[in-house]
């Protein structure tokens, strides 16, 4: 078991999974900004929340997905990149698309519509560098 | 297949399984208020989503579970009856725990700690009910 | 015409036809707290919005009362106001009822039920007041 | 009397009259993603809202004007789309800018001036289309 | 200088300084459900946020009030936390009201409103328990 | 003192010190769509709120940076303007970006993120500027 290691160390294993530059990525375009940036947000959110036993890191991953619709178009960057961590836990594109339509119930029309339009915009990225 | 039955029917159906007095309950609070409520949450929220299929319901709930989370405490009275819901569907209370608490990383504390206030609640009182 | 007028007299006209003690009840519930609150708030809320040519009074009451209920349940306090201000401005129950449940669509389901229940807890009072 | 209509013809009188094309562009855009999108939407937002008796349409889309600009500046696309409904419900740009502008009171500054930033350049388009 | 401390005691001196038994009252409030919350939240708000050089703790907790403030109604409990927590970091009580009633400006009037009621809720009953 | 001035005036001399242009850009950019917008603006914001006493400007500035940050990213271009008036008022870049980075805690990472973008852009815009 990880319990030994830290909520960083936990983190790290969890980015490796879903997106092994992360940390990189962030560090560069953080750090200097925010010094400790990229090694805080791989602790909190990773370690600190991803990482948790009592629920697999797939319905994590789709219940972001709803989160970032409901909270507006603005999460969009965001929306993205979880939509790629989404499909490395093993959800489908189907299920990331219910994730977010459903979310008209509980945010309104514009806030899954807007879901939904950077869902088609993620998905043809996709496809885009697969062709 | 249900693909026969309108979307008012398929959401009953779901109904059925989450909370088979919902529909009644809804139009005894608010049909007078707001006339046919009860049929158009119904046909809206549970037919056009719920039903749907390509997510299962369980997901489906845990990801309503998070969204009423980050949506701010204004939505405990829903949040309670979505936990009601979500352990209907099967999901454990460790379950639901988790997919509110993970939403301190895109909601923010003040969102997350409102959620477990509104858990605690809802799982004390369901706790009161079975002794 | 009122041009000469100041906002501020301008916001105490329109005060007068909705709510005549306002600026009295807001002085001393808040001019303590935040000294000026009770002018500030007429002059920029009233004069400086509702006074304003362009969109009559009562299409102006009943797009407040959407706001307020997409804005969320926390507003509660200031949507049975404002139902009490739509009154006076001659809309009728059920055209408030109408631009509240409508937000289900913009704002979702959580919000317009909130918004619901405290139009229908206003209602009660007032009717309880004229019984 | 349309009573007895489905909801969904409702709606699509509605579209018929507010933006005739709608449903069409809606099932383009989005049905290969959401199947049964343009069907569900056109059923919910205009036959279970905007086609309900109790509240003329014109007020009514001034309601959603003022929800969407308080919403926040997300929420752009789909207060252009708006505007051009409220225009063919009988509003003047007049009443759609008070609608927004009003709202720095309840949503705040920022959201105010976002929806007129957007209504700015939805009238530009449209007399960009003129002439 | 406490560069050789790891985030969690950098947040644990912060806590000593603002509210001393903070993390022992979430400990027992919220451990049980969320295994390992005290220590989390201590690690990643205060030992990570709060304890960062490049802002002084007074500013810091003023920006939270007004954060609070904005975040709407919902936020009460954690804005009642965070006055206490101001006036322990240096702030006076006028400081903190400037800090809520300035919102109004970018959050809207109920939001600011929402938030001086908090606020004076908070001073009566700081001042009951110093009667 | 300024206690004889009205609050449009004291407005205008906050303006004066944070961003001298300022009415005369809104004035050109608004007051054709809203009829008096600027000086409404400076009225409110700045002779109502800024100019108030009890908390100095740069506070308030950064009190405000950290409340548009939980605003969320629609409010990228008011952050902008308000980084220049926080620059204005004697806080540092370090300062700007603490009351940013601070705010995941309270409205979450996305939002959080998308202020350190805008805050970099700004920078970046400034330091072209000066080049």
């Amino acid at each position: 078991m990880t319990n030994s290691k830290t909520a960083l160390e936990k983190g790290r294993d969890v980015v490796a999974r879903l997106n092994p530059g992360l940390e990189g990525i962030l560090s560069e375009k953080y750090d200097a900004l925010v010094p400790g940036f990229a090694e805080s947000l791989t602790e909190w959110a990773y370690g600190r929340h991803y990482a948790r036993p009592g629920l697999d890191l797939k319905t994590r991953q789709l219940c972001t997905i709803s989160a970032l619709t409901v909270l507006g178009g603005q999460t969009a960057p965001q929306l993205k990149v979880n939509i790629n961590h989404s499909l490395a836990a093993g959800a489908t594109r189907t299920e990331i698309i219910e994730a977010i339509w459903q979310m008209a119930v509980y945010g309104g029309l514009p806030a899954a519509i807007n879901g939904l339009n950077a869902a088609q915009e993620q998905f043809d990225e996709i496809d885009a560098k697969a062709a």
